[in-house]
Order: C-alpha cells, then structure tokens, then sequence
C-alpha cells in the first residue's frame, strides 16, 4: 500500500492528495451544517445556535483555505514539466479550483462546495495516475 | 468509500489516522536524509550540506510536533469512553507515542524514528477497527 | 520564589501550570461577557454588540484550544512514569479535563466553563505537588 | 530607487512603511463593507450576509492586529535613538497607534478607523524622513 | 499615489506587488549575508558565526515561502480570465517563478536569488500593467 | 490570590508580567545550553550536539521574540496615561528591553540575556505596583 503526503520542500518525495479532499470534505459538511442550524427557538437555543454558526464560518473559510494551500502545494512542488506535457491543461484546473475555494468562503452554498469537491477530486485522480 | 480525516472540533465527525503516520513518516525520512549529508567536500558542497542540515532539522521538528498533535486530536476528540473500556491499555499507548514525538526531536536516531513510526501504526489499527 | 512555565520541548525543564489557569479563566470570563452582550437597542448598539459577540467567541475558541494544548504539554513532555505511580488516575483527568475544553468551545455554558476551571485547578495541584 | 520593507531582526536593514499603511487601509475598508451590509432580505440573503458580516469581523481584526505589529517592528527594531532626539514625540505616537488598533477592533466605527489611517500615515512620514 | 496590497480573501480588491519583492529581495540579502560569514576566528567568534547561520537559514526559507504564497495570492485572487488573454503565459510564469522559491530554500546561491528577484520583477510589471 | 495573565484584547482585564518573564528565563537556559554543548567526541556525538544547537538557537529566537512580544502587549493593552504620569521612564524602558530582546536573538551572550531578565523584572515591578 502506497503512503504518500503533502509537503515540506525538503524535497522529500512525500506527497499526497488526501489533504486537500479532506478539506474539501469539511468545506461540504460545514455547509451542511451550517444550513440546517435553528433560526428560533428558546433564548438560549438561539445563542447557541449563533455560536455555532461563527465557529462553522470560521471553520469554512479555514479548510478552504488549507484545500487551496494543499493543491498549490501540488502545483508548485509536485508536478513536473513532464506531467505538463501528459495534462496540459492542468494549470487553468488548478487555477480554477484555487478560485472555487475562495467562493466557498465568501458564500454559503451546496452546489459550489460540491463543484470544489469534483474539481479537488480530479487533480486528485491526476496526481494518482502520474504516481504510477 | 468514507473518506474521514482528523481535526476541527464543532465536531464534525471527520477523523482519520493518515495525518499522524505522513508526519511520522516524514520523520523517518529526515533522519535518513540527514545522516546521508556529506560531511565533506569543496567550501561549497560544505555550505550547501549545512544549509540542508538546518531545513532537515526544522522539518524533523515540526513533523514530530505535527505527529503528538494529530495522535492527540484522536485521543481528545475521537476516542471515547466505550473505546477506552475495549482497549484499556489506550491512555498509556498514546502517552508513550507522544514521548517519542519528543525524544525524535532531541535526537538524530534512525532506532527511535522506527519505533514511532510503529507506535503511530498500532493506534492507527485501533483506529481503524473502532471505525468498524 | 520558583519560576516555573510550560513548553519547548528541548527539554529545558521549566514548566508550570499558570497557562492552563490563565486559558481557563479567559474561557470563563468570555462567557460571562458573551451572555451579557445587549440583545436589542439602537441599531448601532446592536452592530456594536455584534461585532463583541464575534470577537468573544473566539477568544473562547482559542483560550479553550490553548488550555488544551497547555493541559497537554504538562502530559506528555512533564509527568513522568514515577508520578502516574502515585497518580494513577491522571491520564483519566488528562482527558476529562481535555474533552471539557472542546465542550466549551462547542457551547456558552457558564457551568460547563466552572468545571473547566476547577478541573485545570486540580490538575495545577497535582502538578505543584510533584514539583516539592 | 531601493526597495525597503518591514520584518526579520537579523537586523537585514530593508523596513518599511507600507505594511502598516495597507493594514489600516484594510481595516477602514471592512467598516466601510461591513456597514454597508444587508439587514433584511431573503432567508438566503440573509444568511449570506451573516456569513460575510463573521469574515469581515475576522479581517478587521486580523488586520488591526497587523497594523500594531508592524508598527511596533519599526518602533523597536528601526528607529534609534538619534531619532528619538529629532523626533521626541515619536514613543507616544506610537503608543497612542498602537492604542487605536485596539479600539478599531473593539468597534465598528469609520472615524476611529480614519483616525487609524491618520495615525499611520504620520509615523509612515517621519519613517520616511529618517530614511533620507 | 495608489496603496494597492496582496491577501485577504473578502474580496477587498486590495492587492500590491509589493510583499513578494520585499520577500525576493530578502532572500537576495540573506544569501549575501551567509556567504559573508567569518568561517574562523575565535571560539566565540565561531559560536556566534553559527548562531547567525541558523537564524540566517531560518530567514531564507520563511521569506522563499512568503514570496511564494505572496505570488500565489495574485495568482489565485487578483488575476482574472481576461488578464490570462492578455497574458497566456501567465500561468507558467508564475509556476516557475513558484518552483524558484523552492530552490531557493533547497539552496544557497545567489543566481538562483538574482533569478527569483527578476522573476518577480516581471511577474509585478504584468500586475502594474493590469491595474492600469 | 489574583490570577492575572496577559492577552486578548477583547479587553477582558486579565494581564500578567508572567509570561514575559518565562520566556526571558527560556532565553537564559538556552545560552547556558547552547555554551555547555561539546565542541568534540565521536561522530554521533557531534551529529547530536549539532542537532541540539539548531534547536536550542530556534527557541531562544522563538522566545526572545514571545518576551518583546508580551511586553509590548502590556505597553499597549494595560498601561493607561495616568500609570505613564507616575512612571514617565515607562515608554523608554519598555522600548529598551525590546531591543534587548533584539538583541539576544542576534547573539549567544550571557550578559545581554541576563540584562534582559532583569529589564523584564523591572518592568514586572512596575505592573505589580500599578495592579495594587
């Protein structure tokens, strides 16, 4: 079994695409969560209920942020010249998952989270077939 | 497929053992690179073996306080009462797993980055089969 | 007078249990202010009291965090073999006292905060003993 | 024309004034952004803006924090007693900044944040005066 | 005069070429600095020769990693799809000028420093040319 | 008992000259370390000592900077005019012992970390004084 995680810049060889799913994966769940908050309820329902939804927005705009550090970190210190070549549209599908992380921060919406999860998961399969 | 990672504390459920073994990992490899450094060779060669002598040890640093952290993460925020009654022995196998992340610190030795890399390995199975 | 703090790992032996104390009391007095924020007045007091309530949780968010990290470092780099002898419950504690650190985060519950408190207090008794 | 910048403590002599000129400029900004913020709309509308109001919240403060450091790396690391006797006002000027910072955090207030603006500006003219 | 500065995801629209020259123009000073450091003397001189070299290193890497995320940031946030029609090369541009950061951590060598400072030099010209 | 500690800015009223004083003993023990290492023996004893040295000249420049940093946050969170009016020095020495600070990153010196401990002490004096 192949372990292999993002990096250091050592250069040590170890890289992965599990982080940057796992972000992705949190950016999702956090929408999830987020939406199905209670608007009302008890006094104290409702305050808890607003400290939820801040440490959630919190929590969001971090792990889309550490998803877009982790692809850039595949970007710039895994792929090669010769992947280029084999993808050569990978920069403007990095790019353009790099800039869906931003818009999951700035908003609170399913479907733009779902788009960075498939868009995570296709650099992902790239970064696995050029392992082979 | 689930796909679960360690972290965030709302709590969102998402956990994984891959984080503690990359950063045990890498630590394995730092000392390996580390003791290939030359030790000799032109003013040069020797500038740039001390210049890697600096990053290696940083990296080495970080990724064995990255590895006590993640271990932590499963021990605080995963595991809970019920996991603790079928492995009793769990408190004292991260406690010594944490130890190593310090003694790999202190020192430069291939024996004792072995031996974390297998503590992190044996609580990650326990991780795993409590996933079940 | 001993002059003792937690930290670094290197080990440079100077430990203490006053950042623990200090994150503890940080979450408590949050709570405190969190729920004596205004909940209606002018529209201004209203965005004032708002951006309080932001800022507060989290303060709480990363004093509750700190107190954990602090509770841990005592853990895993201070107590040794011989004080988990005549301590033999300190692991539990470790970890009650660490899993009430995420609970305040996750709610605003002045009574959840005390036992914080008072767990971090016991911990900071157990800690002061072992250095006579 | 050199290019000079804030920062390292090697001492590595490049300082600047533009870190915390930008700090502030980003700190006016978010009262601009945040005041012009939605309060009432659709339920998603609305839940976007609380969205937006949490990071611009977060920014504000981030930044307002920046702007003290970054006017503290001049104060402690590049101006030097020679230029205390020329500009003998220059620790309260920096205190009474460093002050505003604060306050800018605590409130949502654009004339405390111009004053912030100003403040900067004045210590970015006297910076600029000692590098001639 | 226009105060344009990198970061912070709001959007903000406020973006500099700025911070990855000043980080360019760091790593440049720290590789003439450790290529200027006493190789003998005395012991002291010696000792103090190394505590340099490391912090010396430390600062190296810190700002190769800054001009990097600095360069990043403009790529991901501020450059827009009509600036790559402009630019079709951007892309690439700023991928390589991403790997001489990397380099630059991995070695001591001012042509590799002098090249990253040009890199960026030209990727901050494109920049200037698009906010015109 | 008054527990005091430093920090947030919320303000929450909890300063301590603690933490200030902590990281100036840090700084202390690592010079008296960072002297007392071997210069010679076998090659693993020299690979460990070299290992201990960057370590050891990190932390004294991680905690040199964490003592300017928790005296300036008592400079410009607690300190108010009406203590400036009975300690007129105030701004001086806080800006002296920051340099100082300064100053023990920049050397391995046991004079200079010795002068900082009792700069630090000082102005933990004067904080006592004005908690009274």
């Amino acid at each position: 079994m192949e372990k292999a995680h993002a990096h250091c810049d050592i250069p040590c060889g170890i890289y992965s695409d599990h982080p940057s799913q796992m972000a992705a994966d949190t950016v999702v769940k956090m929408v999830e969560k987020i939406t199905a908050l209670p608007t009302d309820g008890s006094a104290d329902e409702i305050l808890q209920a607003r400290n939820s939804f801040v440490r959630m927005v919190m929590v969001k705009e971090q792990h889309a942020e550490l998803c877009k550090r982790e692809l850039l970190i595949l970007w710039t210190d895994y792929f090669k010249p010769e992947h280029l070549e084999k993808y050569p549209n990978l920069h403007d599908q990095i790019w353009k998952a790099a800039k869906l992380c931003s818009r999951n921060k700035q908003e609170i919406n399913m479907q733009a989270a779902r788009q960075l999860q498939e868009a995570v998961h296709e650099i992902g399969h790239i970064f696995v077939e050029t392992k082979k």
